[in-house]
C-alpha cells in the first residue's frame, strides 16, 4: 500500500471538526477560529524510549501524544481547534497503523481535536503534535501574569502519571494493599493524560496566570515564577495526591508529585478573594518581587526532566 | 547549557511577525490573521539520510526544512503567518545549532515566517516543520478545482533540484561545459528552495487549481488530476528547463523534470483565456473527465517518490 492510502485510510477520517474548513489532502488545511478569536498554536514532539517506553501500544503512544500537545493550549486558556500529525515509522504496518488510529480516533473524539493534516516519513518511531486551539482575543492566560497576593491551585492530582511510569517500568516496588485496579489507574494517567479544557472558561476569566504540568510541578512553577517575575510558596501538605500514590510512603508520594512530570494538569494563579474552580486545588500563594519557588519555606531544586542537561 | 538556555538562545530571536501576538516561551503561541482571513496549516518532516544527505551543512537543513514546508503555503494561493519547529538533534551541540540558526535565520528572513514555536528533544536528526500562513475566506487554491480546458502552467524552472542532488551524491557524470557556478547553483536549487508567495496573489485572482512540485511533477499533476475528475496533458518540449541542466542528455534532463521532486515550484490551471504570469509557462492542458497525466499522448507512470513502496 502506498504512503498516501494508508494516510488516506488510517488518518483522514478524523478530520471534521467546527472550525475546520478544510482537512487532510490538500497541500494545507483551512481553520477558521470564530469571529474575534485569535488562533493558538503549540508543538511537542515524542520519541520512543525517551517520551515513552518502548514496546508501548500504538493506541496508547497515539492518546497520549495528542492529549500532552493539547494540554498546552488549556494552560493558555484556549479552546481546541484542530492538530496536525508528523508521524515516523520504521515500516508500514498495518497492524501497527490500525491500534494506533485507534488511540488517536478516542483523542480526537474526547478532546475535540480534529486531525487537519500531517505527515508520514520513515525513520526511527517518533511523532510529533502541533495543535491549533482558538481564544477571545486578549483572554490568553499567560506565564507571565501572576501577581503578589495570588493564591496557586492546580487541578486534579500530582504524581500520579510518574507513579504510574514506575510500576510500568518496575522501577519500584508496589506496597501491600494497592490493588490491581488502582496500579492500572496509574498507567492509565500515564498513557491517557487529561488535558483540562473544563477549566479554561474559568481561567480566561479569573486566573493571571497558567501553565500546564510537564517538566514536574516544581519546574513548571519556576518557569511561572521567573516569567511574572515573583516568589512562589507552596506548602507539601496541600498537595493533592490520588488514593492511589499514597500507599507509597509520604516521601516517595510528594516526590511524584513535586518533580514527577508528565501529569498534564494545569497550575495557575488568582486573586485571592475568589474560590478556585471545583476539581482543583489551592497549594500555596504567590509572593512578591524575587523568583524560585519554595516548598515549605524551603528553597528546593526546581528543576525537571531537561533533556539535554 | 539546558535545553531551555538552548531554545531561547538561538531559537527565540526570529519570532517577531506582523500577525504574532505571542511567540517562542508560553505554552502556545498566538498569531491572528488579518481580519476576514483563514488560518492555512501544514506539516512536513525531514529526516537525515532520508530527506537530505548525512552531513549536509546546518545551514542548509534549517533553510531547506522551512523552505519546503512554507511551499505548501503558496500552493494555497496562502501569505506566510509564522511557523513551529520541532527539532529533535543527537546531542545539543552548540556549533552545529549556531550554523543551524544562521540558516534558519535566513529564511525566517527571505519568507517572513517567522518562528513562533517549537519543541527540541534527543533523538536521530530530524525537523518537523508546521507552517501557519493566511488568505482571504474563500480565496485558497485548491487541487481540486482544475477545469476542461484550462491551461496547465508551472513557476521557474522544473528538475534542477533533482539535479543538484545528483550532483552532490556523485550520482551522476558531469557532461563537459557545466562550469563550477552551474553545478553551485543547481546544489542550491537542492539546499535552497524558493516557494513562489510571489504567485500568490495571481493564483487567489484566477487560477482553479494548484499545488507545489514535491513529489514530481508527474506525480503532483496526476494528485490534480485525480482530485479535479480530470485528465491532464502535457507537451514535453513545453517543460521549462534550466540552461544548467540542458548541458545533459534530453532524456536526462527530462527525467528530471518529470519525476525528480523537490522542485517546489508551483503547478496551476486556469482559464485558457488568461496568459499565464510572468516567471510561469504554459506545458500543457486540462482535458474533460478522466484521471491520470499524459506527457506528448502518452500515459506515464505518474509514481513519484513514495517512503513506504
Amino acid at each position: 500500500m502506498s504512503e498516501f492510502q494508508l494516510i488516506y485510510r488510517y488518518l483522514a477520517q478524523f478530520g471534521a471538526g467546527p472550525w475546520v474548513q478544510l482537512g487532510v489532502g490538500d497541500d494545507a488545511a483551512v481553520v477558521a477560529p470564530p469571529p474575534g478569536h485569535v488562533t493558538l498554536v503549540s508543538t511537542d514532539t515524542q520519541i520512543e524510549g525517551r517520551h515513552f517506553p518502548t514496546h508501548t501500544l500504538p493506541e496508547h503512544i497515539a492518546y497520549r501524544a495528542v492529549a500532552a500537545a493539547a494540554s498546552d493550549l488549556a494552560a493558555m486558556a484556549a479552546h481546541p481547534m484542530g492538530m496536525t500529525l508528523a508521524l515516523t515509522l520504521p515500516s508500514a504496518d498495518e497492524l501497527w497503523l490500525h491500534s494506533f488510529s485507534l488511540g488517536l480516533g478516542r483523542v480526537v473524539k474526547d478532546f475535540s481535536l480534529p486531525l487537519v493534516g500531517g505527515d508520514l516519513t520513515r525513520g526511527p518511531l517518533a511523532l510529533t503534535v502541533t495543535v491549533l486551539g482558538h481564544a477571545p482575543a486578549d483572554s490568553c492566560c499567560r506565564r507571565s501574569g501572576a501577581k503578589s497576593g495570588d493564591l496557586v491551585a492546580v487541578t486534579g492530582t500530582l504524581g500520579d502519571s510518574a507513579a504510574g511510569l514506575c510500576v510500568l517500568e518496575g522501577d519500584i516496588l508496589v506496597p501491600d494493599g494497592v490493588s490491581d485496579a488502582s496500579l492500572e489507574w496509574l498507567e492509565q494517567r500515564f498513557f491517557a493524560p487529561t488535558p483540562r479544557f473544563e477549566f479554561v472558561d474559568w481561567l480566561a476569566k479569573y486566573a493571571h496566570a497558567s501553565i500546564d504540568i510537564s517538566d514536574g510541578l516544581l519546574a513548571d512553577l519556576a518557569h511561572v515564577a521567573h516569567a511574572s517575575g515573583v516568589s512562589i510558596d507552596i506548602e507539601s501538605q496541600r498537595l493533592p495526591l490520588s488514593q492511589a500514590i499514597s500507599h507509597w510512603p509520604q516521601s516517595q508520594a510528594l516526590k511524584w508529585a513535586l518533580t514527577g512530570g508528565d501529569d498534564y494538569e494545569l497550575a495557575f494563579t488568582f486573586p485571592s478573594h475568589l474560590s478556585p474552580p471545583p476539581g482543583s486545588s489551592v497549594i500555596g500563594r504567590v509572593l512578591g518581587d524575587g523568583s524560585g519557588v519554595r516548598v515549605d519555606g524551603e528553597c528546593l531544586d526546581a528543576r525537571g526532566y531537561d533533556h539535554f542537561q
